[in-house]
């Protein structure tokens, strides 16, 4: 595998590039070592050309009739990602949400560790969530500093978001998960990924309305 | 406003519409009753001729120099979405993930209303969560044709996944919102819409290491 053939993938490609990593690791390796893109595009309902094309952003060759080692495939998607190493962030609202984020634990698979959670209201801090001890928002700034942290994890009420956001960023976040429903006024250098559910339910209230009426 | 002129949207237009309905509610309709493509544009960083094709599919009409109502585009992308009126839906495993989408507010604005929420172990069924009781799977079939509902929100363990989901549909359910990390095999009629956080980390684990190493 030669890692100087990553290329810059599109978003539509980085955002398929989890998908293949769950078909993959449903693969039991003892019996099948190599995996065809026909095959994963066929589990995902893509067309292979494509899955061909976005996995070919990771440097990973695949040979003629045989396919992609499926190891070698883990391992180049999860570089390319930035998931074979452990990278640490911070969580910020511990509602609802909050705590289901931290208490998932799917999130150590992707190499994310959420190191401290806070939150604003005295009910909240102090509390164990999931084995984290909610801290108050002032010792934030110090904890992001100390750790040389650089994601935030942003789960606050809407009202609060731009805030918040302001202050993760002056205590030195630079890329913020968001997942309040509120546009995010940021800095230059600073990036968003802002993970709203609405988008996810429009697709299905669009595409069952096509089948049926509700 | 003509509904007839209602188009058939890219999957990308359909993901941006709810993002436009975020910011036509952040605005004060006593202050300002019309709306430009450039104001949402800025807002979430997208390009004007972007925005006025994906409300292009709605219906709606701008008119120049003076931009969209804000009443009648929030009406024609609700109505678009079919989120003008309400949707009941089942959700199958309270785990946290699932207890933290019984308890999520925001449904409600989307015309969801989760009715019953089922669990298989015996210690969550008989709990309360969020002023839902939780019944057990065997409940389910009879609960879902009864209410005549056609969407469950699926958040069990990624090893009942498939089971659960072909439960679901030969209960008679149609439309799966799935946010467990497996892929689904459906029968055709069927609509799948996966969940995957770790798309939303993916990207945003490609865009910071492109600004600043981990």
């Amino acid at each position: 595998m030669d890692y100087d053939k990553q290329k810059v993938a599109s978003l539509p490609t980085i955002r398929r590039l989890p998908a293949y990593l769950t078909v993959l690791r449903q693969i039991d390796t003892a019996d099948k070592e190599t995996v065809s893109s026909s095959y994963i595009a066929d589990k995902l309902k893509l067309e292979p050309i494509q899955v061909r094309k976005d996995i070919a952003v990771t440097g990973c060759e695949g040979r003629t009739k045989v396919g992609y080692l499926v190891t070698d495939l883990i391992d180049a998607i999860e570089r390319y990602l930035g998931w074979d190493s452990n990278k640490q962030a911070v969580l910020v609202g511990v509602g609802h949400l909050g705590s289901a984020l931290l208490g998932y634990p799917g999130f150590m698979k992707y190499g994310l560790q959420i190191v401290a959670a806070f939150d604003a209201s005295p009910k909240v801090v102090g509390s164990i969530v999931h084995d984290q001890k909610v801290l108050p928002m002032d010792d934030m700034p110090e904890t992001v500093q100390q750790l040389d942290i650089i994601m935030g994890v942003l789960t606050v009420p809407a009202e609060f978001a731009q805030s918040v956001a302001d202050k993760l960023i002056s205590s030195g976040i630079s890329a913020i998960w968001n997942f309040s429903p509120v546009t995010l006024e940021v800095p230059e250098g600073v990036v968003v990924q802002n993970e709203d559910l609405s988008s996810g339910l429009a697709v299905l209230s669009v595409r069952s309305s096509r089948t049926r009426k509700w």
